[in-house]
């Protein structure tokens, strides 16, 4: 590609809490420029800075904060968007998008298993990629981004399934409140609390490792079959999931292998040298006590997952604790390296 | 008994967070009076309230704040004492009251796995008790309490064991600060934080329920052998802690005959009708994202275990989340219930 | 007043925060009984525990929980209302329950400036319950319970007033997130964070305590025009507003005088023995670090204040600290201990 | 200066939460170099990654990891030390380095009355730098760093100083735990609460910025004189120390001028480009609700402070918030700025 010119895009739902990030993180990106931001109907027509109630630490980005905010209506300004909706919408609305040539990287749920939809990891399995040249859109694609939660989890099983295969999957969430958007959790549910449901939650982890671990097989992903188990907690953490796993390998190993595995992991994003990708993937720590979110959310930018407490686990074969900065590697961090893989791999197909 | 009289007792480690609970509790009970206050040789001879960091809402009793520190060696101003002693000191300093003829109330670790030492939870395992008779203490004796963490868990899993026999069970906790004792955790610590480690939390978990729900033979408990698997995590939450559970059944049974169970379980302390004793044990919620710490700690007293989200679980048959009350069940508030119980049962020998 | 016949009371706003608190407290009142419960058109007509988000840590009371839900509209169901409605609509909707001969005992801001409406803290200025009668609302009148940081402030200042006389009073508030309801203030706002701002509260502070303290004059209240300034905060705690103070005062005088003066304080309701009152309304900490929201807010059950570190100013004469609980003292509490007032002045007229 | 060569230093205290600090900001400064670490005798022989508790989001540098810590007795190996000492121990060991011959830029409050230290902000009172030539140390100099809490509110003071001049200033203090240190506050003092005391913060905060904005006559300090008063509260917040202001001027001025004020306001770290001085020491924002310590604490790297909420105030003229990041700007970030100023001046003997 020719990184000299940027391609323009559009941000589905520019004034939610994933659309502010990804606003935030496309800010002198080196592929991609903002150039229209969409939401409500409520919205539309307004100075994108008169309506956000942004609350980014870094200021909004100056090319974005004048910028008219659209209807979520296909309109030709852009080619590209990223769609950081809300699933109550975002279903009808991406398709829509697709239907009319564009290129839709979404973090919304509604698309994930689309039988033709990339549910992407792109350290994970990138091949799944091919998956779009099936997509009926006229032109057009989507690709979606999973779960805050499956995304951690999956980075620290994928070296355990390549190099020992996975039998069962036990999970336990403690789950930052910036998951649930803004104004999402209110204050009198989380100080001094925690409360052990997430909406639809249990179940997205419980299927979309199974996707995004399968094989690719005549142009269709061939689901997993192991079992897997979720409870989902919402603690009070600003930011950075942390999850309690234990499993059960289908080849006995050791500690020290497994720790070896993880410490090796690389991906595409790391040979094709994404700009968002993280130089290593997975951080295994030997502190008893790591990682711990405060701490490492924020490694590699936020990209990276910190893994620990690996032990040997009376009922299962291993047990071990992951984190991952759920909005970042979690949502808009992650779709956005779902993106850059799309141009590096030159499957974007208005570029060049 | 004649409880006109109340018994005299002694708080060892008085000036801790155990201890100050043992105090408050004591406080107008109708059984106990807290004559004499143990602790360190660094606070003996001073006023209680003059070296107390008192951090209770309720301030400290009249009769306890002028008395006079003691050393923690007996001295027979009483017979009966309470130990929120640390487990740096407790076990040998137990082991000298109970040969000096006292009886020993502990909420420390040390003597929990002693064989002639009850490790109770009234409702549970009330019959246990009869192992003090095999102590060779001269007179005195030595109960335990198991850890906080191990008393909520057990709790709920007792009417399962009892209605469907226990094959596996394995458990994440998040475990609220007032745990660790005062100062214990920094709050530089947990604030936007979560610490995925307790210094030896796991091996008790996973060790305590097989003596407590083991079944007393020949005047020996014989340790249950399912497997336990517990990771351990400090959260941001004052009081209350919170753990997501998965159990294997040896009888395959409904969701609705679980929640059944537990609703109409009661044990010992309800019969006799202790002090201390929750009218229900259990509480089940059918409320989908309950219990939770903040909300309902403070069921009965602190003493009634809230269970909710009971859910089939992929891996294992059943999964769901118990809440309990870590300083009141789960340490000064077990610790006296099973005090009532010696009592009423007439185990204290110098009563009557 | 016969208190074996309850009056039976009705709930304007009942699902909100203020009026679940209200359902609370007067479950098992001697002098009320809730026996409507009035909420927005879209909640009317559906059981009231399908709709209220209930989340006191005690349950619904079982006489609220199957209440059909009424509108805000008179329907002569009962005569004694007791509202805990949003100000946005509590204006009108009031005024049309006094017109319709309605006593109406109010939490919302609108009606307490009116000159012939009472705003009240019944132990300091009881006496202003008589602008009632020159009410001209056909039999129905309208009492107002003031702002939650007021009433603290207020009530500290009180026997200053009396004892010294004020000239100017300077307070920073660092307030709880229930003051601003459920969901109120977003988790991601508060954890790890403060908020300088609160819409409308430094307006209430600085003018309300200007009208409690004023003298009843030919049946009008003369305001008071000592200088007030506040600075309002929003702190991550669940329940407690504290209050730095400063004040001037007309009178020199000494630490000692001005505890004396606050430990002495009683009022009318304490005279009257209303069943709501605290036994002493002011509690005065000689410890270096007290008054703390967790440990004090809930003294009297949440009805004292607490006020501590009275210190010597270098601007001022004096400053200290003072603590109220938001949501009782402040808010339900507060207005409930106004209706008692008013009941047993005799100034309900159905009563009897 | 000749930057080719950085100037080793070593730090005291270097295992506490400011020396980690120091180091963490050291690490890669173009003027500075660490190459000793001093602490406790207790941990003195060790090495330094085996005994610190490392608390900071980054890794401990490596060029730091494997130093071995030395006792606090000057022993050549460097010529220029920063302090992290706590106040118990800080002034002796300070005076034995400077009379050594070492200059020491400290954090502790020991020194800072001192007639001949400078206690210095670089953008306020750069001129103090020359008490240093009055001092007896033989070669060696002693520089101090104001409290954390005085650092921001000076800052935001110094403008209005220059412009109008202050009368009066009453401060109250939102402080974050981190002010106190590792483990300092307990979590639970702090979770779901408020400490209003902070042992002898307000003290300093009524006395230091009197001679920092003093002004220097015949070498020497001539204190400036206007009445300050402070009330200090510890709350939930991990860094950032928030401070409602009302400022009494000697000139009457207008909102505009007082905002142009501080939005001009540059000092000699400015004009000198001091490696850690931030662009513009001062920022201010015209949204109601801001500056919030989460947003903005870390603004220009948590050099700069941020204020917010001007309003005419009826008792003092003006009220304000400001906040500052405590542990950067208000600790080992401030100290730093004052010892490139030092070097920069040419004031550090050795260095050329």
């Amino acid at each position: 590609m020719n990184t000299s010119k940027k391609i323009s895009v559009g941000i589905l739902g520019a004034t939610g809490s994933v659309g502010q990030k990804f606003i935030q993180l496309i800010d002198n990106h080196p592929f991609f420029e903002t150039v229209e931001v969409m939401a409500s109907d409520r919205s539309a027509g307004k100075t994108y800075k008169d309506v956000v109630n942004w609350f980014l630490p870094t200021p909004i980005p100056n090319s974005v904060a004048d910028l008219i905010i659209d209807r979520c209506i296909p309109n030709n300004k852009v080619r590209f968007v990223f769609s950081g909706l809300d699933s109550g919408v975002a279903g009808e609305i991406e398709t829509e998008y697709a239907k009319a040539g564009y290129t839709v990287v979404s973090n919304a749920k509604n698309h994930r298993f689309d039988e033709d939809v990339p549910l992407l990891i792109p350290e994970v399995n990138s091949d799944h990629l091919d998956l779009v040249t099936s997509q009926q859109y006229n032109g057009g694609m989507i690709i979606t981004n999973p779960n805050c939660s499956t995304i951690g989890l999956t980075l620290s099983l994928k070296p355990l399934e390549d190099a020992f295969g996975i039998d069962e999957v036990n999970v336990v969430t403690m789950q930052a409140v910036s998951g649930a958007g803004f104004p999402g959790v209110s204050s009198l549910s989380i100080i001094d609390n925690i409360v052990p449901y997430i909406s639809g939650e249990e179940e997205k982890i419980e299927s979309e490792p199974l996707k995004i671990l399968g094989t690719l097989e005549n142009n269709s992903v061939k689901l997993k079959n192991f079992k897997m188990s979720a409870q989902c907690n919402r603690v009070s953490v600003i930011d950075g999931h942390l999850e309690s796993v234990q499993v059960r390998l289908k080849e006995k190993t050791t500690k020290e292998k497994i720790i070896e595995a993880w410490r090796n992991f690389k991906g595409e994003p790391q040979s094709l040298n994404l700009p968002t990708a993280p130089e290593k993937p997975i951080y295994y720590f030997d502190e008893p006590d790591y990682p711990q979110p405060r701490l490492h959310r924020t490694i590699e930018n936020g990209m990276a997952v910190s893994v620990g407490r690996l032990k040997e686990c009376p009922i299962f074969d291993y047990k071990f604790v992951v984190l991952s900065h759920n909005t970042m590697r979690g949502a808009a961090g992650g779709a956005l390296l779902c993106a850059e893989l799309l141009i590096k791999k030159g499957l974007f197909p208005q570029n060049g």
